[in-house]
């Protein structure tokens, strides 16, 4: 990569302290409890009371739904709750995209036991809501963004859990309201999953 | 419903003990972080560090990867750690699918603040990580099931949170390993997202 390809970041970076530190801990022990084999009734029970306490914590003091729904939207930039690249949600891998100067985006993850579909792989589902993601951040780097109005994935071969996936995307070309993106996952320089999706130039209003 | 149509439960049932329970408190962790307005760093710390604890003692007893592979694919029936039905995976939201004698399978959910794209609303990639799943367990469901050649969602209308969708998926046809199948997620009576799926009867052979 030269100077004048410099990726820019368009995903939020985590923070590695405060509510990112939590939820990276809470991605840890989704993925603990899927890995835990045989454990006994009591023991779980222990756990359980453990992340109800935590949980019950959190929301003592937490603000009404719509209160927090009209936060988590204000000001600008890219989102920290999403659940495909937000530190703030735990259900995100997270993958993480940069912009390049070629007009695509780019990112890498590696998927643990939590996203399995068929035996050690992605689950076809997951590797759609990567793409389809990926294709949005994809339309807010060329500039023009919108909602996804159909989405066609092609499932070449299996998306391996465990080793680092390569993702892409580029917007192809805009025709009034019309966008149309493509963009691909691949593992080891094979693709393993394609997308292409027509989105349509509007927004739904911000809670307020 | 008919007597003649008593819908039969094809995802796993959660036990509402032992590692289910503990799950589903992670679900609520998962939730409670999002829902969490601004807190101190300090009290994320702790947070971060009690759920820490959680992953360390659940780790210290696990299989290894492998072992665990194993075991999860041991056994027939529905699995239990998928990302949309599985009651060991608190990613799944989790949703529940019954099979109707017309051949069809439904299931209800009701979606929370982890499954956001637009303002109030469930992501896209979500809404096809769950066609995905359920118009699978159509297949399974049909009798002749496989894996995700093609799929192709067409969104009409926003999908909402925190209100109840109804879920439906049927097997089309049959033409020797290609299976068609279709389904929709609607809310209100109103279709938001349908899927039109291309699915080749072969299976990944199960980790031992």
């Amino acid at each position: 990569m030269t100077d004048t390809q410099r990726p820019t970041e368009l995903t939020a970076t985590p923070n590695n302290e405060g509510i990112d530190a939590a939820v990276a801990a809470a991605r840890r022990v989704v993925e603990a409890l899927l890995h835990t084999g045989d454990r006994s009734v009591v023991e779980m029970a222990q756990v359980a009371n453990q992340l109800d306490a935590v949980a019950e914590h959190l929301e003592q003091h937490a603000p009404t739904r719509e209160e927090r729904l009209v936060d988590m939207w204000s000001g600008e930039g890219v989102t920290r709750h999403d659940p495909v690249t937000g530190p703030q949600n735990a259900i995100a891998p997270p993958l993480h995209l940069s912009g390049l100067e070629d007009g695509s985006i780019e990112g890498r993850v590696v998927l643990g036991m939590a996203y399995q579909g068929p035996p050690g792989c992605a689950h076809g589902g997951i590797s759609a809501l990567l793409l389809d993601h990926t294709l949005g951040v994809a339309n807010h780097w060329a500039g023009d963004s919108g909602m996804t109005g159909t989405l066609t994935l092609r499932y070449h071969r299996p998306t391996p859990l465990f080793e680092e996936l390569h993702i892409t995307a580029r917007q192809e070309s805009v025709d009034g309201r019309k966008i149309r993106t493509t963009g691909e996952i691949s593992a080891g320089g094979e693709v393993c999953v394609s997308a292409d999706g027509i989105f349509i130039n509007k927004h739904l209003p911000r809670p307020r």
